[in-house]
């Protein structure tokens, strides 16, 4: 392998930084590792169990202290692995979360967690979009990422190509329906639940897309965070199942 | 007044960095807003409303770049609203968010922002925690700080000695009951939705004060963000007012 790169888009691996990431790596995608890089000062019991699930798996250990120290923003990882990028399709027969144009990495990081933990793994990211494999996505998912399919598309149209038969619900400001009046038992195919960009929101055409949802809040905010969206629209769509 | 100084707990003024924070203070807060500070390059629409109004109310507006450079974090901010820090006491009559022991400065101006768009103006902080004039949180609550009455209590005894006749809802992992197949409809009082830190929760002892909840979550995941926590429950229990 040459000489590792601070992470960019362009590369075909980036890094898992800290051990609880890396840890998940070792465990969810082993046969994607490349390799552990650490510091001279790595230890800890969370250190030595990562050691010993890489001897277990064959993965190589490396000391690295100075690129480490370049890669980890706050200075204070000690170790990272090194991993190769891998993009999953989403399944036909389950839910997605579709985020378009999505723009803050930490964001994504948050979201792609709180979707794990209600139960839909297939995440579809709509370009142009922060990059999911962007070092603090990764950290932010507290390893979700691993678990979950991720996949790119360079426009909706190019995603709702290949799912045409599912439920799409745009979530929007000027929506026709409100989240807190919808029934989710009438929910009887597999479902999108589509957020736009941070800032702008989704574009005006997706109002004729499936059917589109708000989340009724006061008007004393102009919006509600995104993550915070995603995380409401989530719980109220998966509320049902417990 | 004496030279500004980088903000810190211990001054009993703080800073509203940037055009859109800056706004939301005069708007709210005019009589303890104390002058605006810009630098030379503040210009554009919003820049010329903000001036305009604090023309209006009679607030200074002074010269300060190399000051507003170092206040900004990325550097980007051509101005800032110097204001007094106020602490309002909730009211009695009202529903509360008692965030214990938050530490993110981040998260809390994302939560008080959600809080307020659900309409739960009153917000109780247990200390130690980080502090809510930060200006970061200030930032990231985008204004809607200056909507709301923040107190700080030096503990949840001295806070719930103030407000007895109450429903108490502590948020922890190992509750009594599930928030999805709770039923707010049983609310007969004013409510107080309790959180814990973003890294260990609530104290144990909170399994004992009220009722405590759960956001049932899928094993994959440890934890939801608290940021989400909160959201979710915001919703909930005010899904029936809409």
């Amino acid at each position: 392998m040459p000489k590792l790169e601070k992470y960019s888009r362009e590369l075909n691996y980036s890094y898992a930084v800290g051990i609880y990431p890396s840890i998940e790596a070792v465990k969810y995608i082993p046969e994607h590792c490349i390799k552990l890089i650490v510091d001279e000062s790595a230890c800890g019991e969370g250190f030595e169990k990562l050691k010993e699930e890489c001897i277990n798996k064959n993965i190589r250990i490396e000391i690295a202290g100075k690129f480490l120290k370049q890669l980890s923003q706050k200075g204070n990882a000690h170790c990272a692995m090194v991993f190769n990028k891998v993009y999953k399709k989403p399944m036909n027969n389950t839910n997605h979360i579709v985020l378009h144009n999505i723009s803050d990495a930490g964001n994504l990081g948050t979201i792609l967690r709180t979707s794990l933990g209600f139960g839909i793994k297939d995440i579809v990211i709509i370009k142009p979009a922060t990059d999911v494999y962007d070092t603090q996505t990764i950290r932010a998912s507290m390893g979700a990422m691993f678990k979950l399919r991720v996949f790119e598309y360079n426009s909706f149209d190019e995603y709702i190509d290949e799912f045409k038969d599912r439920l799409l619900y745009p979530f929007m400001l000027n929506a026709k329906y409100i989240l807190q009046k919808f029934d989710t038992k009438i929910l009887n195919k597999n479902y999108s639940l589509i957020f736009g960009n941070e800032g702008s929101g989704l574009p005006e055409k997706f109002l004729n897309i499936g059917e589109s949802i708000k989340i009724e809040h006061s008007s004393e905010i102009d919006s509600l965070n995104l993550g915070n969206a995603v995380s409401i629209a989530l719980y109220k769509f998966t509320e049902g199942n417990y």
